[in-house]
This record gives C-alpha cells, structure tokens and sequence, in this order.
C-alpha cells in the first residue's frame, strides 16, 4: 500500500487499547487476551482497516486480528476503530514472522489485495507462496481456512495453481465478485475503489484438513 | 457450435478415410488401428478440426482422435483433413457415450471452447463436471491428463473448483493466453475468433496421478 507519513503516528499507535504491542507474547494463548474460546480470524495486511473494523461489528463471536507492517498504516486503522470493540485486535508485524505470534489457534486468514509481487524472483513473498503456506500451517487450529481477494489477474492464477498444489480444496471461487450481487460481502478499502473502476474482483475461498 | 447445413455431409463422412464409423469396435484396441504404441490424444468436441488438424501434422508421434456429435461439423472437419495424416482419425460421437469408445488408453484430452451450460440445472453437461470426470477416469491410461481452453470465464472459475475437488494438480493456467505469446500454442478457429476480438482466452493444464 502506498504511504502517506501520518502525522503524531507513534502517539496513535501507543494509546490505542485496540493495539497489542508485545503480540509475540500471546503466542498459542490469544484466547487468554481475548478472554473466550471463540475463532480467531486475522487479516494479513489489512491496509486501514475497514475490512476487518466492519467484520468484528458485524460478528461479535468471532475474534480478529489485524496484522500491518507500517507504522502509518497501522495508525490509520487504529483511529478508525470505534469504542468497546471488544473482538478486535490490531499488531504491527512483517508476515515472514507470523510463527513467532501465532500457534496452532487461527481459524481463518484473510488475504485482501495482497502485493502481487510480480517478479519471479521475488515469488517467495507472496502471501499464498509455498513459503508462506508452510508458515500458516503452524497457526492454523484444526482446519485450514483461507479467503483472498484480488484484482490481480496473475497474482490470482498463482495462488490458484500454489494452493492446489499444496493440497487445498477450492469451496469458493467467481472472477467477478460485484457482479454476484453477494450482500454479505464486506469491503476494503482497496476493494471499494476498485469497484468503483470497474475493475473485476477475483476472489477464492478455500480449505484443507490438518494432516 | 451453432451449425449451418451442409450439402452431401453424409457422403463427405461416409467417403472420408479419416473417419471411423464403428469407433465402439476399436474399444481398449485403438493402438491396433494406428498400427502403433504412441500415445492417443483425444479433443472432445473438436469443431471445424483446426485444432486437432494442426496438431496431428505438428507432433507426428502422437496418434489423435477428434470427436464431434453433429454431421454438418464433423463433415467440414473432415473435408479441411490434407491427405496422408496417418496420424489421425475423426469420430462421431456424443462424449456422454465416451466410456463406450475407449478404456485405459488415452494420454492426454483437449477441451476447447466447450459449451458452458450455465444453467445450474444444467451442470452435469458441462465437460468439466464431476459426471464427466468420472468417465475420464475410465479412458485415462497411466495418469490423467487434461488441457482445456475456454474464453467462458464462469465456466472456467467452474472448472478449476470442479478438477481441483476431484484431486486434479494443476500443471499450469493462465487468465490471458494471448499475452503469453506462446508460440507453440495451435489454436482452433473459436480461439482466432475471440483472439481477434480482444477476449481473454483462459487455459488450464492439470494432472492426476491414477488410483
């Protein structure tokens, strides 16, 4: 995501009760932090924060996580959070790390708009790489539950080839979601602009059984 | 395909020593009518016959069959056939009676511009659907292998759910075959078509080892 510097960032970040600044602590024990024994869904990458501010207002059973590299970023989405949000987390944190904070206990990742990444040399930094599918093996609880969204034709037929191959069965699958008419579906930033362009958007829910 | 009548299509087949008139007789044999043990290549629906016609004078070790269920193509398709194509052979036949034709013994099936049937209820017409995968899996020698074109792109999302469930690995795909520009890649007379109008041409190539 482009950047904008955001001004008193530091500030945003260290007051807000929605921000988890030591995550790497709650590694295998989030349901302590959230204080129940419901799913936790995150979103890596969740730019500012709408997609997952709008999901935990509308599924207060469901614990989310928001996971953001960049400190303007991450503030953005944190001043955007309305009060008593109780199933709503965010952290700041490069995914290649996602080990050192998760284990054995997410039921859902969500994928939006991710960096397509579009050099071969650099394939290894896509979120739905092999290198990244051996990450959130770990994390993942019982079942394996990824949802992704993107524009981006190639970065789609990738994933769709990557996640085949490592063993996901496909539950979920249109190259043009606006035109489903789906009611349910909850939009990012990202998406919203895109949409407005007319530009299709792919998306791809898929599944696999712990081994 | 929408058909147009054509004059003496029943004498064009009937005279044609590139069609076979009692394929059901060439069941688990067909290697004894190309007098050899190269690999059989089968398209379904194969149109007009560019496609399988160029192939055949392309890869002169590979034995190719083309299907068509209606005369007037089948007899256009033949009439293009040059002559001395040892290599390869036409059929009349609808594939929902594919079993009845061949057994253990195809290597690889072309699916271009298959009818998308996009009436739900119309499902297991589709080519890719579970029904037909399951006669693939009759007429498949040592391990499955498909390779399907299409500019339907709601046939394609179907298809890939579709072979993934079914335990197909995917080989390669790609949402714009065109902008490849793949120089290896024979196209069929729907393909020149639609690559003249600008609409992307979906490709996908899968794989399953047999059971």
């Amino acid at each position: 995501m482009r950047q904008r510097n955001v001004k008193n960032k530091k500030e945003i970040i260290e007051n807000s009760k929605y921000f988890i600044d030591n995550p790497n602590d709650y590694k295998g024990v989030w349901k302590y932090l959230f204080q129940n024994d419901n799913p936790i869904h995150i979103e890596i990458g969740m730019g500012k924060g709408q997609f997952i501010i709008e999901n935990a207002l509308k599924y207060k059973d469901i614990n989310f996580i928001g996971i953001e590299k960049f400190d303007s970023i991450l503030a953005l989405a944190l001043k955007k959070v309305p009060d008593n949000l109780e199933n709503l987390k965010m952290i700041r944190l490069d995914a290649i790390n996602i080990e050192d904070v998760f284990e054995k206990e997410i039921t859902t990742i969500y994928l939006n708009f991710s960096d397509p990444w579009p050099k071969a040399r650099h394939e290894k930094r896509r979120l739905t790489s092999p290198n990244f599918l051996e990450k959130y093996e770990k994390i993942f609880a019982c079942n394996n539950h990824i949802i992704m969204k993107t524009d981006n034709k190639d970065l789609f037929a990738y994933s769709i080839k990557s996640l085949n191959n490592y063993g996901y069965m496909i539950q979920d699958i249109t190259f043009d979601l606006e035109a489903r008419g789906d009611s349910d579906n909850i939009k990012s930033e990202y998406e919203e602009k895109f949409t407005k362009l007319n530009n299709p958007i792919y998306k791809i829910e898929v599944n696999k059984q712990k081994n």
